[in-house]
Parts: C-alpha cells; sequence; structure tokens
C-alpha cells in the first residue's frame, strides 16, 4: 500500500509517498508560486506512483471542511495572493481516482502526533497542537475526533490580555491587530524589533512577552478542552521558549487545576523535522482505506 | 417511566422528577446549606417516588468526572465552605438503586437545549452554553458529545483583553484576578458600583465594558468551536444585554468568519425559567435507560 500526503504551507508544498508503516518512500517540496504551476509540480509528483491507495491533504486556509457545502475542498477566504476559492481537492480528484482526505494543515499535524502517541502505548484521547510561524493555527482532537463544525477552528484570532511591557504595540494581524496571530507569529519581530526572530537572542524581553501570550493560549487550551497534552511546532518554537511558556503558564494558571507534569503537558512535537503532518496524512489515507474515516 | 433531576448549584438545589416525554411532574428548591442537611432533604424528596427509572445530577463544581478516578462522583476542591471532598454520587447511591449520571451544572444545561432544539427538527451537533451568574461557566457539545478529557472545561477562568475603561479594577477572582468570571459575574456590580446588577440599569457604561468581555468570550468559543449556537443564560444575561454582546461581537470578529444570523447565534437559552439542567438531566436519564449512555 502507498500512501499519498500533501502538506500544503502557504510557502512551500510537502509531497510525500509513504508505505503502510508510514515511512516516507519518496518525497519532495514544491514552492507555492500560483495555484497552477503548485498543482501541476504536485500532480506530476504523485503520478510517478502507479499504485497510490489513498491521498491525504492538510492545507493552509481558511478551507472549506463541510461536505455539504458546494465549496467542499477548496481554499476559501485567503490573504494569500491568488489562492481564494481555489478548488483544492477537486482539481486533485480530477488527476487521481483514489479515496482522499481534505483537512487543514493543523489537523494534520495534530492527527499524526495522536498516532504516534498511541503507537507508543500512551493513552491518549484528547490533544491540542499549536503552530506559530507565518501564522499561527491550532488543530485539535478531542475523543479520538477533530473538533470543528460550522468550520475548522481559528485559533491563532483569540484575543489576549496585554502585556503591560508591550502596550505600545498594535499587533500585525490584519483583521484584528492584536489577537494572538497578531502578537506572537514571526513577522511580529521584523514588526517590534526590525530583525527577524532568529537574530534575536532569547535574552531579549520580547522572548518573555511572547512566552505571556503562548502561555494565555495553552491557558485557554487548558480550561477549554482539558487536553493530555498540548504541543507546539512551528518555526518560532524551541524547548528553551517553552521553558519560557511554562513559567508563565503555571504563574497564570495559579494551582486552579492540577498538571501533573507540565514539562510533558507543554512540550515539542514527537515526531521530528516537521513531520508530523506527513505522517499524520498517511495515517488518515491508511484510516480512508480500512474505512475507518470517511 | 419517572426520570430524576438535580441541579445542584452553590445557593440551591433544584430537584425534579420527569416524565418520559420530560414533563416536570414534582419538584422543589433546597437552599444549600451543609452538604448533610442538603443531601438528607434531597433523598427525602426522591424517596417519593418509589418507581424512579434514572437520576441525572448538574452540579456545581468543580467536580471529578473521570471514571478512573476514586474521586468519581465527587465535588473536590470548591471554594464553597464545606462541600470540598464531597461525594454526592456516592451519597445517592447509597439511596436509590437506579442509573445515575453524574456531569457539570452548565453540561446539564448545554445537553438540555441540545435535546430541546433538536426535538424541533433544527440540525444541530454543536453547541456552547454559558453561564454568567455567581461564577461563569460553559458546557459544550461537540460532535454530540461533551467536551472534556482530563476534567470539564473551566471556561470561566480564561485571560481577556481589557477595556480601556476598565483598567483600574482589578476583577475579584480569588484565583486569577481579572479572567473572564473576576471581570463578568454577577459579584462584579457590588465590586465596581457598591450595588447589586439589577438595580444597574443598562445605560450604565459598565454594561459596556461587560459586554466587551462576554463578547471576547463569544468570539472564543468561535474560533475555538466553530458552533452551530452560543447560548446566553444565568442571572446577569438579558437578552437587552445579548444586543450590546452582539454589537461588541460583530466588531471584534470584523468579518473574519461568516457568521449568517447573528441573532438566533448568539441567545438566550430556549428552554424558559432557567429549565435547561432540569431538561437535560431528564434526557440525560432517559439515554441512560436506554443504554445509549453510560
Amino acid at each position: 500500500m502507498l500512501l499519498g500526503s500533501i502538506e500544503a504551507g502557504g510557502t512551500k508544498f510537502v509531497c510525500a509517498v509513504g508505505d503502510s508503516d508510514f515511512n516516507v518512500v519518496d518525497s519532495t517540496v514544491i514552492p507555492t508560486t500560483t495555484p497552477d504551476e503548485t498543482f501541476s509540480k504536485t500532480i506530476e509528483f504523485f503520478k510517478q506512483f502507479k499504485d497510490l491507495s489513498a491521498l491525504s491533504i492538510s492545507s493552509f486556509g481558511p478551507i472549506q471542511i463541510r461536505k455539504d457545502s458546494p465549496q467542499y475542498g477548496y481554499i476559501t477566504d485567503t490573504p494569500k495572493y491568488g489562492w481564494s476559492n481555489v478548488n483544492f481537492l477537486g482539481t486533485m480528484k480530477e488527476n487521481f481516482d483514489v479515496p482522499m482526505y481534505w483537512t487543514t494543515d493543523v489537523n494534520g499535524s495534530v492527527f499524526g502526533e495522536y498516532i504516534k502517541l498511541k503507537s507508543r502505548g500512551q493513552r491518549v484521547s484528547s490533544l491540542v497542537y499549536y503552530t506559530i510561524g507565518t501564522g499561527v493555527g491550532a488543530g485539535i482532537i478531542m475523543n479520538g475526533q477533530f473538533v470543528g463544525d460550522e468550520g475548522h477552528p481559528e485559533l491563532g484570532h483569540v484575543k489576549l490580555k496585554r502585556h503591560e511591557d508591550d502596550l505600545d504595540f498594535d499587533g500585525i494581524c490584519p483583521y484584528h491587530k492584536d489577537c494572538l496571530e497578531g502578537l506572537v507569529s514571526g513577522p511580529t519581530f521584523e514588526a517590534r524589533l526590525g530583525k527577524p526572530g532568529p537574530e534575536v537572542p532569547l535574552t531579549n524581553h520580547v522572548w518573555d512577552i511572547m512566552a505571556y501570550y503562548v502561555a494565555q493560549a495553552a491557558l485557554q487550551a487548558t480550561l477549554t478542552f482539558r487536553p493530555e497534552k498540548i504541543i507546539f511546532g512551528g518555526g518560532v518554537v524551541s524547548e528553551d521558549f517553552l521553558k519560557k511558556v511554562r513559567f508563565e503558564f503555571a504563574k497564570q494558571l495559579n494551582g486552579y487545576i492540577e498538571i501533573k507534569d507540565l514539562d510533558s503537558y507543554i512540550c515539542t512535537p514527537t515526531l521530528s523535522d516537521n513531520g508530523s503532518a506527513t505522517y499524520g496524512n498517511f495515517a488518515l489515507g491508511a484510516a480512508l482505506v480500512k474505512h475507518e474515516i470517511a
């Protein structure tokens, strides 16, 4: 059995083919240019594999996930130029006659982590996965199912209590200014300090401010879902940054709920090299083949 | 079939017995004094009904809902004097040999609204129910199931962006000061204005500040769950107050997600006279009897 995975990001598409143990057999990275060009390279890659059994797509968004919508399978109103109202799933269906799964990039990632933890024998039925990179989003599994009904979650756009040393910063979200994404996404480093995040040492106070906000996100997720684990991925996140986040989180929670092991509760992904979404896609593809999901 | 319902609040226990159509056959209100006294009056009430088929308890909290916990069925660390570590479910089980359901007060309410909406033929698989009274909490149904894993949600304790005219108010939550509950629960009127909420006219600016915060809660719930409906109940809520909340909500969301009919999206309960939890308990009891839930 060969399983196809597309992790469609705003910067690049990571396309991969895996075996039934979810090992990567082949993969390629395609820059996200125009839909036509990007899709045609994507199709070309997968056409090499004649016996593909399923294809799972985890896409940047917003996307339409309601199966009863005429726009099911579309990227909808995205700020990414040229990509609004693009029929992603339909384009793939025109080219491949295999079962397909369609979800958000963060749902792909959280599902990968979920399956990996389960394969290690851990009791896990609820997980939250935040990505903090160019944008901020979260995928959530509750009782083994993705959360979201009328649409997918948009946890990057919640409001937060402002840090007292950060009140002069307006935030950069074009919709909400100082929502979570507007305060902690990668491009906020340029906006606050005039240089990119990787050039800003962890001793810079901006990292404490970021931790204050990211801890609020973890607190919201805790009070909302009471999950077994909150995973943080994306370019902005490092283990050293999460140390600051845990410290702030404990302060903000103030003992209201008992969290037994904070180091494993707020953590980086189990799957290395940003492999969570690809692994998740393989698992979703395999579940399609076995008719465990539709 | 007779179904028993206990809506256990910090001020009063509403005990009711209903028929298989969830009509109230008899009910009583018992003040919440000591556990011994309150339980014995509760038991006395239900002992009148010899053919009780099930009993569902929706309790104030925090409560232990994990069935694998030795404290399952307990009220745990509550600030309510005398009620910490009280074995509520166990006490009922000693007295009645019927199937019992144990959940939070807000889960009882959200389930009542869910069943009522379904009985009217509405498509509904996700709902959020906030209560804003002495405390603030929320019950959530997603894909037809309660949300919560390691414990129940505690949505009253999330942090919020502070209103610029309210920065001098510290908030009254003993754990978090200016969390949602610390900013909008009923007793905040005394703390801000020195008089109780019912004496404060809607023209007072404090209601705008409250709406700013409650709208943030609705925004969080929207971005988190994308539910079909967000219901607000509790003593602080009125239809006129929700008009303000909707106005603030639309401003804060800023068109990021399309909400088709805001008046029916953010709304008061369908069941009148605070009847949601009792109705929900009847429905949960009936589901127990039919082995639809355990």
